[in-house]
């Protein structure tokens, strides 16, 4: 079945959902980034879209507001994750919801700070909300989850964060120093200008909130404050060289268990499964009676979440 | 939603479906092994029916066709998978699907050697059929095929024979040849008396039959003849040595593309995704979009095998 996607948010993300929703039989019917928003009931033209947007600096004619009269299946919310009251996005699901309408969430803040508010809006709605994109970009944890049964999942644990697991790499094989990888990670554009979400652990400890919560299967609410949380920062790069004398290295581990969520620096074995390199991510999920499985692939990337984003709306048909 | 669900087949995965079917909230209220059966409409007692086919040899006091009469909604098939018209177990399929009941298969027959059958008889039921047991047991790879959606997958690559693969990891890391560790893993049960199966790679071939049925979608059919298959016997010793020496080991790697499906041993570098250990499977999916997705985990054993089938009958609500 052919769903009516309303976009909002037009980064990396945003911008993919526009470029791949033909691909999966969907159409992009509403699309806004911060300051301006395109509307078409025959399904937006996406080079269209992107040619205006590098031309003119906005994507159309009309207020972002404009989505919301769209006529759309899915909102699909891509804007930047915020902390604490995690608005606007949760706005915007509150609006969607309201209106009985799907929605795709790749911005993590609303499932990780207010995963209470959302369902309890979610069960007032004829409306579902999914967010297998939030987590581990292409990586179908929570689609794996869901099909084992959250009952039956009794941890998770892995590395969720690719700028940091690319820093952590490099350090160890290069015998670099972490100021020097971060700066040639902000050049290549694997880390940004200010990489505090990421090198602090907060990405990757939103990432294992949203994780318990799903596993909590609501009896446990979590949200960032509940989360013991330390970054790469302080990792001395003779503190990889000691770990790789011993066959192990350095990675930014996050565990959701019944305890609770911890993200830290933590030894793992070399060449084991939590020991991936680069951007990859890697999830573990405990299991009660199939043992571990390990899901790993890209965490991040438009395409990639892009992905998990049009897999959830598949889902929903 | 709970089912009732019908059982064939008392190995070790039927007899952990029986267990562990009351945890998922689910009953068995039908089950056989080749010579009786035992039905009790309010659901049978999991360790009553161990205990007497241990005492007694047979599971109950009726004939194995009584589990068809049975008021059941799920047929779990999980007997022997066998070659060519992949009888019994088609038939059994065949007749629940008559009664428009659904089928979950553990048996890799009727879904790697007859898929058209199989689809036809189920398109004319208000049945479904659900496989996930017979590939790789606990690892999730037919639902996250599923979930990303066929035609947005291009390859499955991997190791999904549990036995081929400690084989190999023996003979690497003891330094002993095929012989002595395959007398080695009969001992500990993890080969079987006649290994044919599993070390001429029939097992894994048909593993990649079935991912290649699933992959195109029904616009070609595959059975095991289609299959280049090649097993580990003749890899000598001096092969994994001569590998290890250039920061490679042996695997027996499994392919479904577009152009078929290959079953040989393939070199893979040390500490790669391909080079579990063990009794470990992987399969790596090659997506459009996405990269490429890896997920590894048990691929065998009756609690394992048993969740995927029972995760395939919670799908079925």
């Amino acid at each position: 079945m052919s769903l009516r996607l309303a976009v909002l948010g037009a980064g990396a993300v945003g911008g993919s959902v526009l470029d791949l929703a033909g691909d999966y039989g969907h159409d992009v019917v509403a699309f806004a980034d911060s300051s301006s928003s395109a509307v078409d009931p025959a399904g937006l033209d996406p080079s269209a879209v992107h040619d205006r947007k590098e031309r003119e600096g906005v994507v159309g004619d009309a207020d972002p507001e404009a989505v919301f009269d769209a006529d759309y299946d899915v909102l699909v919310e891509a804007t930047p994750t915020t902390l604490g009251d995690a608005e606007p996005g949760f706005s915007h699901v509150e609006r969607a919801l309201g209106d009985d309408r799907h929605v795709v969430l790749a911005n993590k803040g609303p499932v990780a700070e207010r995963y209470a508010d959302l369902r309890a809006l979610e069960a007032e709605s004829a409306g579902t909300v999914q967010f297998e994109a939030a987590v581990g970009g292409a990586i179908p944890v929570l689609s794996t989850i869901s099909d084992l049964g959250a009952p039956h999942v009794t941890a998770a644990r892995g590395v969720l964060n690719g700028t940091a697991n690319f820093i952590l790499s490099r350090m160890a094989a290069e015998g670099l120093d972490y100021e020097h990888v971060l700066a040639e990670a902000q050049d290549l554009g694997v880390a940004e200008a200010d990489p505090t979400f990421d090198v602090d652990g907060i990405d990757a400890a939103l990432k294992f909130v949203i994780l318990a919560n799903v596993l909590s299967d609501g009896k446990t609410e979590y949200a960032l404050d509940d989360a013991e949380v330390e970054g790469i920062r302080n990792v001395p790069g003779t503190a990889l060289d000691l770990a790789a004398e011993d066959g192990r290295t350095v990675r930014l581990i996050g565990e959701a268990t019944a305890d609770g969520v911890r993200v830290a620096p933590r030894l793992v074995p070399q060449g084991s499964a939590l020991s991936v390199t680069g951007t990859q991510n890697i999830v573990q999920l405990e299991t009660k009676h199939a043992g571990q499985l390990n899901i790993s692939g890209r965490g991040a990337g438009g395409p990639e979440t892009a992905t998990a984003v049009l897999s959830d709306v598949s889902r929903l048909e």
